[in-house]
């Protein structure tokens, strides 16, 4: 013990608040999202760039796994790159995104390679894979737990997709629905793995930054799809212009 | 391409030939351990070090997974964990080692909390992560084609352990009969990636150096093994004790 330690429900408590105050679903471009606002263009820029994230997600796994020394741990959190890449081909939540990609008009090769992703996605995302490989273990899961925030922006994005826009139908949207169910146990293991192992006020403090760095990384993305496409609608140099990448 | 190329059988010779020359089945500490000419005592060195081992090899491919933005490479790759750190709890490599551990006479729980590995161990293996966490793909998959040349050693090692000593049965050495399952749809997936990813005479160049890069970290054990327990037999400080670690 490095100082007086607040209990575990104060600590989760903590964590907790982060989500109320920083979690990306407060953000201007989910709203528009949500609400139909977007245009197609605004929607296809969102899923190339979101499927930066998506693909690096199982990398940031790996990343973690690849510092457990317990065969244990490493089995239980493999669990989530299953989830993202499949158990076969096909079958995982990566390919899901991409049907959701292809139902908006994209070609599905465009988008896996990851030409066109905005620079600050590909730095905001880069950045959580890095913290992951090189922080301490308790903020290295602590930053997964953004997940505890997910479930409510899920449900709010399925029916907002489903009501306003003629792409979206269980297909397109089995993405959300699939992580209705995966991201809830992967949660509840990360939370009470950090409140059973940031021992000291020194650790959870840890955790928290963690876990504000973490709604940085999400809220980066979003601000940097915001200022490309929608205000003032400045696309840098190299990232995908509307009409590229399209099905033929 | 950065110069002229050795064709694919040419280089594909080239890594055999590294197996013939150096591979540690030619190391006298197995030639010992097989012909049934070492004590217990040596037999419980070379397992609580080699599981040091065993336990960095899901955590090597978790670094290299943590690389790939390759939904489907990181899905085939994903099997060589399974294979180690299991399905279920007790069902993978790492769990039939520490049957071999209890065999022998050594506290599972003390193999597993890596108290006593010697130094040298740690390094040689420590490396391995290391080169492939940060080393170009094709060497850092290049150098897990050791296995190109386990089938052998582990039939050699499955005859002598069952015919030289009392605690080898179908049971203890149930690691080494998976592995000779395991191990070659692996390196058939890893050499063929390897023979198709090495473009250049470059490319050639450096996955030859890191597949004698492996077997040095092979060899290195043993050397260790071999100073440590065998001869002349001088025990570095911290190290396994004869009589540690027991089961009660």
């Amino acid at each position: 013990m490095t100082g007086p330690c607040a209990n575990r429900d104060e600590f989760e408590a903590r964590l907790r608040q982060i989500g109320e105050e920083r979690y990306h679903d407060k953000h201007p471009f989910h709203h528009r999202l949500h609400a139909g606002d977007c245009t197609e263009d605004q929607v296809r820029a969102w899923v190339i760039n979101r499927y930066y994230y998506q693909s690096h997600i199982p990398m940031k796994d790996a990343a973690f796994m690849s510092r457990i020394n317990d065969p244990d741990l490493r089995r239980i959190w493999r669990c989530r790159m299953e989830d993202h890449d499949g158990v076969e081909e096909g079958n995982g939540g990566i390919a899901r995104w991409l049907k959701l990609a292809k139902g908006v008009g994209l070609d599905p090769e465009y988008v896996k390679s990851e030409t066109g992703v905005l620079p600050a996605t590909r730095f905001a995302v880069d950045a959580y894979v890095n913290f992951v490989r090189e922080q301490p273990l308790v903020p290295a899961v602590a930053s997964s737990l953004t997940e505890l925030f997910a479930p409510r922006i899920h449900v709010e994005r399925i029916s907002g997709l489903l009501k306003n826009y003629a792409f979206a139908n269980q297909e397109t949207v089995s993405y959300f629905q699939h992580r209705l169910n995966e991201a809830p146990k992967d949660v509840a293991f990360g939370l009470a793995w950090v409140l059973e192992n940031a021992h000291t006020q020194h650790d959870q403090d840890q955790a928290v930054v963690a876990l504000m760095f973490k709604t940085d990384v999400l809220w980066a993305q979003l601000d940097a799809l915001f200022s490309a496409y929608v205000n003032p609608g400045r696309i840098p140099p190299g990232a995908w212009r509307p009409g590229q990448g399209l099905l033929q």
